[in-house]
């Protein structure tokens, strides 16, 4: 019996481990992935980070998890199946059979990509479908590509993918962006790349691998194929609670309902990160959450 | 007439720096003291800041500082005295005479030392009562020294003067502290530390430099001097809200009400970092703060 189990090893996990471990508890991390660090790992790179502008995603993953380590957290491999909430104990049940113990969770297991949901984007995904650039972008060097989207990861994207591709086209289904203004500026300013306005991708086609989206104007109300060999889907995130369901209230999209505190609406259950509902998603505001969760846990475990 | 103007240059002031840069706004940072950071530059070691484990706290404010410069934020030296609410423009008006407009305001300006308010205490400050054992420290080096309080700051000051004094006194009003069970551990451990339990200070004297404390014994009832070259205090902390009194809506202990957006009652004027009602008050929350507030001040400013 653990005093506090984190399910997740993104920012707010490794920050939860670290907050906890440094308060004297008991824990265990589970994590499904085989690198912690969550979808910034995923990250080209990372420049709002405070006191570590410009790092990789990769390179500041890694030193979350180094944190965590020193202060010698305890990892498992472990995918979460469901939570049994028994009032004082809580129950975890993972794909391996083996269930874990504990007085109190915290959930931090981020949020994922939401897809778009055309056809070929399953049976392309690998062979020309990304929903990472920066995995994914040198692959296609000197090619012609699309990202589509209109948020800060979508522009960063396109931004990043101008370096290396020959043209990028940005589709977008409004007719302006949604993302920070340095970013746009960024964006305009690169030669390579042009936006889609009013656009959404209808079809994702190919032979052996992808060649092309099928497009459709709004305004015009006209389909239209564009060539290229790369799309890259940044249309947003949904959270992870797939495990999770029933265990706390969520709200219309699914995350669980949380204020700054991460208390959810089971006792001793708290949520951290990305997957509590919250106005604004960053690394920084998942690892500030980490500290937030083990206060609010040592609080719950010691009856205050 | 700034976008956005942003008082305190500590780690919320710095990240919202951040922040507001990227996010193309024209901003200036108002900062009072020689040097930005905020209390983290008194802080000897930083450990629970995600992934920079046991960074020296002048270097992490450091660090915190450059990375608004790399952005090209702006800085200028001046004490703030009063801001004036004409809802769409807000003045800041400082010492020098000056005042500075912009259509948004952050105030990061944080929190300061709570004074003990005993006799003595102001009489000896700098000669022998001090608020920082990081700063002050070294100059007690083999002495016995005092330190008054009993949540993590205390603790963790006895645990850094103990490396270097000959004995610590930890002088706490209740039976048991409030500090996190690391902490604690690490304290005990130091076989020149004594912990007087249930005690408080009713003066500090001395002739030319601090020579002693009189404590009294609330149970016995009964006070004694005990003989210390330094005093160390460190019971609270409270937020730096003088020159804005009225602007918007305060607790009982003075603190901005603001949620996780960081919006006070005033529209336009967001309170990030220590200066804001909160349930913890770390680097990562401030930092976290920031970045909220200038995602807050962008909406507000773009009609949002």
């Amino acid at each position: 019996m653990y005093d506090l189990i984190i399910i997740g090893a993104g920012p707010a996990g490794l920050s939860a481990a670290v907050y906890g471990r440094r308060a004297g508890l008991d824990l265990v991390v589970i994590e499904q992935t085989p690198m912690s660090g969550g979808q910034v790992l995923n990250t080209y790179e990372v420049d709002n980070y405070l006191g570590m502008a410009g790092i990789s995603g990769f390179d500041l993953g890694t030193k979350f998890r180094e944190h965590a380590d020193k202060m010698d957290a305890r990892f498992v491999k472990e995918t979460v199946t469901a939570i049994r909430d028994q009032g004082q104990t809580k129950v975890v049940e993972t794909v391996s059979g083996a269930s874990y113990e504990a007085r109190a969770l915290i959930l931090a297991t981020g949020a994922e990509h939401t897809l778009l949901q055309v056809p070929g984007e399953q049976e392309w995904k690998g062979r020309g479908v990304s929903y990472c650039a920066a995995c994914d972008g040198a692959f296609f060097k000197g090619r012609d590509v699309a990202v589509v989207g209109g948020g800060d990861v979508a522009v960063e994207d396109a931004i990043y993918l101008a370096r290396m591709c020959r043209k990028v086209y940005l589709i977008h289904r409004r007719d302006s962006l949604r993302a920070a203004k340095m970013l746009q500026e960024k964006l305009f300013a690169c030669e390579n790349v042009e936006i889609l306005w009013n656009c959404t991708v209808s079809k994702i086609f190919g032979t052996d691998l992808v060649e092309g989206v099928t497009l459709y104007h709004k305004q015009e109300q006209l389909e239209k194929d564009l060539a290229v060999e790369g799309v890259f889907i940044a249309v947003g995130m949904h959270p992870c609670t797939e495990a999770f369901a029933g265990v706390a209230d969520c709200d219309e999209k699914g995350y669980l309902i949380a204020g700054e505190d991460c208390a959810t609406t089971a006792s001793g259950i708290f949520a951290a990160g990305d997957i509590r509902t919250k106005a604004l998603r960053q690394i920084v505001t998942a690892v500030a959450d980490g500290a937030c969760a083990v206060t609010s846990a040592e609080r719950y475990l010691t009856g205050m």
